[in-house]
């Protein structure tokens, strides 16, 4: 139907609040804006045309209707294409500070952009204030962002003139289905690239900063030339951009790799491998004190315990369909010859199902409910590699759930409520569910139709019932297997990551990969669902995380070392060791210093090593069988009788009381790629 | 000194009692034997000259002096002798009955003999009547064992006219080097055969048996001819021969193979692998009710548990000197190309040194003991895989100790005794320890003979004040890196089981392998010395043994299923779910028979299935608030009130009371030969 304003050659602009606009001349969205007010025309940043965003000064269609919407700073999708126009200044304050640069990619990130360059220069942290200095005079000369087009020929020759040859093969490989490519010029520097940006240099303002540089390779080849990359971030407002740099300050405060280390908690080791951890003492006692957790919480709620081998023939991988389609992330097999090769494991749940296989079930036997810690290797690249949270092998907190249709909605319900449980025991309340529906216009999902519908509207049945802190449903997100759910977790400085998962599986029962069967009370064979779930995610990630959550300040049900016994004197040791035997009978993890140092410098080791209990024993004690108990976040409780301060102890521990969690901050870091598809 | 009785020309023979006869003419053994008597003539079947075993008929020297025992089938040397010879009346027995029959070769076992035959008849149980009633005429016929000596050329000559192509190899190839070589002949039969054997086949009586057939290739190499292996067994006495026939039934029935399969605690998946286990559901209950236990054990006694990966880089093992010398037993690099290469762990060791060496240890840190339920994988061939017992993968028990030389011996103390007190809690009080030493002529021993000789008496020193049932010294049994002691178990029918093992380890520590170092109160750098040791030895083996000790009924602290409660009738099926309720809540591992069959078909059920308890509940106890105790071993023990049936079921698991174990049968199987060398 034509719209009634429009005339053959004049254009109609509809703004949001409805009210209309029409042109006979060319006019850009700034036009408008200027039009509209010069308040607006300053503020705006950039424009959507139609729901595509342009550019503030692209020309409008001469013709027809459009409806567009002016964005300022204010505007969620403005800070993207700012910080990207930021990429560009910082590129051309380095090309005028050092000769010779090639300049590779510049695109944002979540928190800010970076840009890839070759110069012979190694850049270095003290390079960052004359670059910012740099870009400070361009912001000042506020040149306009011009986008100029042209074929993709003349832009080959532009780039060889200009001696850009990472653009150069850019143009003739990596767009050379392009007929028209576009370019950006702010000053003299000019930039092959797609857009947007905002009008000028001028509307950075001073809110960016120089955060770190790393070594990267030109499309992240590693057979290529080695390229520098320089992180930057930058935001409208000098109190956000604050607030990132002291979030980042925290977390390198937090940063697990280094409290791991100084903690003795788990360290990596390159002759055994990359991104294989080797969990020392302390860091095994809070692994195997949340495995001890969690298999109580299986066992209660009907879960089985198995074991199974770390790996499997390349067959069973082939039914799986995980090879050789994941090749990629894959350790490559052990080949014994004639055939006989075996895969490390990237998964549990081809194992778990030849449990299933291994008797005939029947109706009355499901749903039936797998559990193992099952130690999977995954082959991810190692610049991918840190810490705990990207690893090659790692332990998932794993189970497979097989039940028919209609116990599906309750199973899901009982993941769901355990992860629940589990994260509260943790203290981590402050979390989102992503439902992952299927995108009802693609055709790459396996199971019927109407099989979806109804576990879609199941699973949002449940998420609705449960009382979840916040659920979004995310059509598309769906495995092309079946739909999920997976729990978003915001940790005490703000940041989220990816944990606990819960997904259906329509493809592994089927037949064209196990043929997965129960005998019906029809007494005919049926299929059941399967169900992936880890509430954790994996060991590795997820201690990585809880480091982090509490800076290595663990709640006394999990910290390594509960209690340290100190004496006042020499003199009391005798005691004090009494004390600490009754304390490990008492089944408490405890050391004792018995130095003859003073106990000022005994209380700051035990508060540096985040003990959070110290037990102070002096003859005054030994005499009244008493210890003095100090705590290390309130300091010194004062004198209780021995048995009255294990029980104290002995409560918490019970109650899995987490006691004490930074304020976090207000600015979210989204971590969500190391998910674990199945 | 020339003995003082001997005159140049004749022969002193000098008996056990010490008593001397002098020959000037030719005689063997028998002619000695006759001439004490005609009784001993008839009983002896074998010679020992000068502390070597020789056939009775044999020529003595015609001078000088020589030591002679005369054996009778009460000697223990004998009895292999004497089923050798009936390995060789069987191949006669084989060869009169089928045409075209190849030799290969015929050795004795533990408890009996075989015969390795190429032969088109395929040979089974259907031929065993026939082949022993030819066996038996043979006997009857007290055919003479007659040796031939020839040059190894003749011999070629003489196995080729008689058609035997695996003989004439032997002697070309396997015999390469020998100048001369014997046959035994008795009738029409003749064999390549070093001997010894009894004088004639009258001595063979009637206690023989052949057991089973199997398939076998030539040499042992899959790539040669097959074979047809016939084993066999045989007994001077009927009555020893009829324990060994009920003993292999009772290892029959006792299979853990078919028992694991019955009660549904393990499967073995094709697809996923051989020699790799599927722990099910029960199985796993049992596995990782042990590993609980030992978890406990360790604690108590100072260790720290640790978790390592199941791979590690070829260069790891290329320090360790694991690699490439073990290839063998290894599973095949993961090449991942560019020289990245990995190993499936083959033991858990050089993870754990990694972990010693992750920081400066201090002789005040000493001993530190890392302990690991460490999954490692050898590639066994497949034809030695079976069940729980020869595996591909397993989990050790695992642990390493460093310590410094004065700590040795009471770290190994320390070893023996969790090995003792684990073995006690599962009623196996019949071991034996033998200490692995050196063999002091040879130099193919890491570290100095001094520390060697400190380290083997101190060991001798704790065995000696253990108290341990049985003991034995075995020079030359030491690992070439330290000298070592294995448990040896003695199950309830009498056959042998190599399990746990502490090893003292020269070698990893050493400059040439990892180098390991602590700093002594000298302030200087000092080596330490490791222990391996694993009282279990691995999880797969040990359950494996168990469950063929405890014929499946495993004792109440180790039974996947605890306690069933069964209903009189449907009426109490409300009561029956809340005692299974309460019984679920109290920890012990329940499940509910309200079926509306008989009692009786319940009982029956519930005693096949190994149940320890049955809890019956009908409408009296519901009112009573009792349960009818049901003991699976005992039988009816009449009502108790709930709260006293639960008190007796947990102190019996508290205590780890095993309450039944069958009467072991006198005979002794060996089964050694999956020992774990680190």
């Amino acid at each position: 139907m034509p719209s009634t304003s429009t005339t053959a050659n004049s254009l109609t602009v509809i703004l949001p609040d409805g009210s209309r606009k029409q042109y006979e001349r060319p006019v850009t969205p700034y036009d408008v804006a200027a039009e509209i007010g010069p308040g607006l025309a300053k503020a705006a940043v950039l424009a959507e045309v139609d729901g595509q965003p342009v550019d503030l000064g692209s020309p409008l269609p001469r013709q027809g209707d459009v409806r567009l919407r002016l964005l300022t700073k204010k505007d969620p999708e403005s800070l993207a294409v700012m910080r990207h126009s930021c990429a560009h200044v910082m590129a051309q304050a380095v090309m005028r500070l050092f000769d010779g640069v090639q300049l590779a990619f510049g695109p944002t990130t979540a928190t800010g952009f970076y840009y890839d360059f070759a110069l012979s220069h190694p850049l270095s942290e003290d390079d960052f204030p004359r670059i910012e200095a740099e870009m400070q005079q361009i912001i000042q000369a506020n040149e306009r962002f011009e986008r100029i087009e042209m074929p993709r020929g003349e832009a080959i020759q532009l780039c060889a003139e200009l001696g850009q040859d990472f653009k150069v093969e850019h143009l003739q490989t990596g767009l050379g289905e392009e007929q028209s490519v576009s370019f950006y010029r702010q000053g003299e520097f000019i930039d092959l690239c797609r857009g947007r940006h905002i009008p000028s240099t001028g509307h950075l303002g001073t809110a960016f900063k120089l955060l770190s540089v790393a070594g990267a390779y030109w499309k992240g080849d590693s057979s290529r030339e080695q390229l520098q990359r320089l992180y930057a971030t930058a935001y409208f407002d000098k109190k956000e951009l604050d607030a990132h740099i002291s979030q980042l300050e925290e977390a390198r405060r937090r940063d697990h790799r280094v409290l791991g280390k100084q903690l003795e908690l788990f360290t990596i080791n390159q002759t055994v491998g990359s991104g294989l951890i080797l969990w020392l003492p302390k860091g095994a006692i809070i692994r195997q004190t949340l495995e001890d957790y969690l298999r109580g919480e299986l066992r209660r709620r009907g879960y089985q315990a198995v074991f199974t081998p770390n790996i499997g023939r390349v067959e069973l991988y082939q039914i799986s369909g995980h090879f050789p389609y994941y090749s990629d992330s894959q350790f490559a097999p052990i080949d014994l010859g004639d055939g006989e090769r075996y895969l490390l494991k990237p998964m549990n749940c081809p194992h778990h199902i030849m449990i299933y296989k291994s008797k005939p079930r029947s109706y009355r036997d499901l749903p039936v409910r797998l559990a193992e810690f099952g130690t999977v290797y995954r082959y991810e690249q190692s610049g991918e590699l840190s810490g705990l949270t990207r690893v090659r092998g790692f332990t998932q907190d794993d189970a497979h759930i097989f039940c028919t249709e209609e116990q599906v909605a309750d199973e899901f319900r009982g993941c769901l409520e355990m992860t629940q449980t589990v994260l509260a025991a943790l203290g981590m309340n402050d979390y989102r569910v992503r439902l992952g529906f299927r995108d009802t216009q693609s055709d790459k999902y396996v199971g019927g139709k109407e099989v979806w519908d109804r576990a879609e509207s199941a699973l949002q049945a449940v998420c609705e019932s449960l009382n979840l802190p916040k659920m979004s449903i995310e059509p598309g997100e769906a495995a092309f297997y079946g739909p999920k759910a997976d729990f978003v977790v915001t940790d005490c400085i703000g940041r989220e990551w990816q944990l606990g998962t819960v997904q259906l599986d329509y493809n592994l029962p089927s037949t064209e990969r196990f043929a997965l069967e129960y005998i019906g009370p029809d007494n005919q064979p049926h299929r059941p669902v399967m169900i992936h779930r880890a509430p954790l995610g994996s060991m590795e990630r997820f201690v990585g995380v809880l480091i982090e959550h509490f800076a290595g300040a663990f709640p006394l049900w999990l910290a390594p070392e509960q209690v340290r016994v100190l004496t006042v004197s020499e003199k009391s040791e005798g005691y004090g060791r009494e004390v600490e035997q009754r304390l490990a009978a008492a089944d408490l993890r405890v050391a004792g210093d018995y130095r003859g140092a003073k106990l000022g410098a005994k209380v700051r080791d035990a508060q540096v090593e985040l003990i959070p209990y110290m037990f102070v024993v002096g003859e005054k004690d030994r005499e009244a069988g008493t210890v003095t108990v100090r705590d290390r976040i309130e300091g010194d409780l004062g004198a209780m009788p021995f048995d009255a301060a294990i029980a104290k102890l002995r409560a918490e521990i019970d109650a899995k009381t987490v006691r004490q969690v930074a304020e976090r901050s207000a600015v979210a870091v989204a971590d969500c790629e190391n998910q674990h598809e199945y």
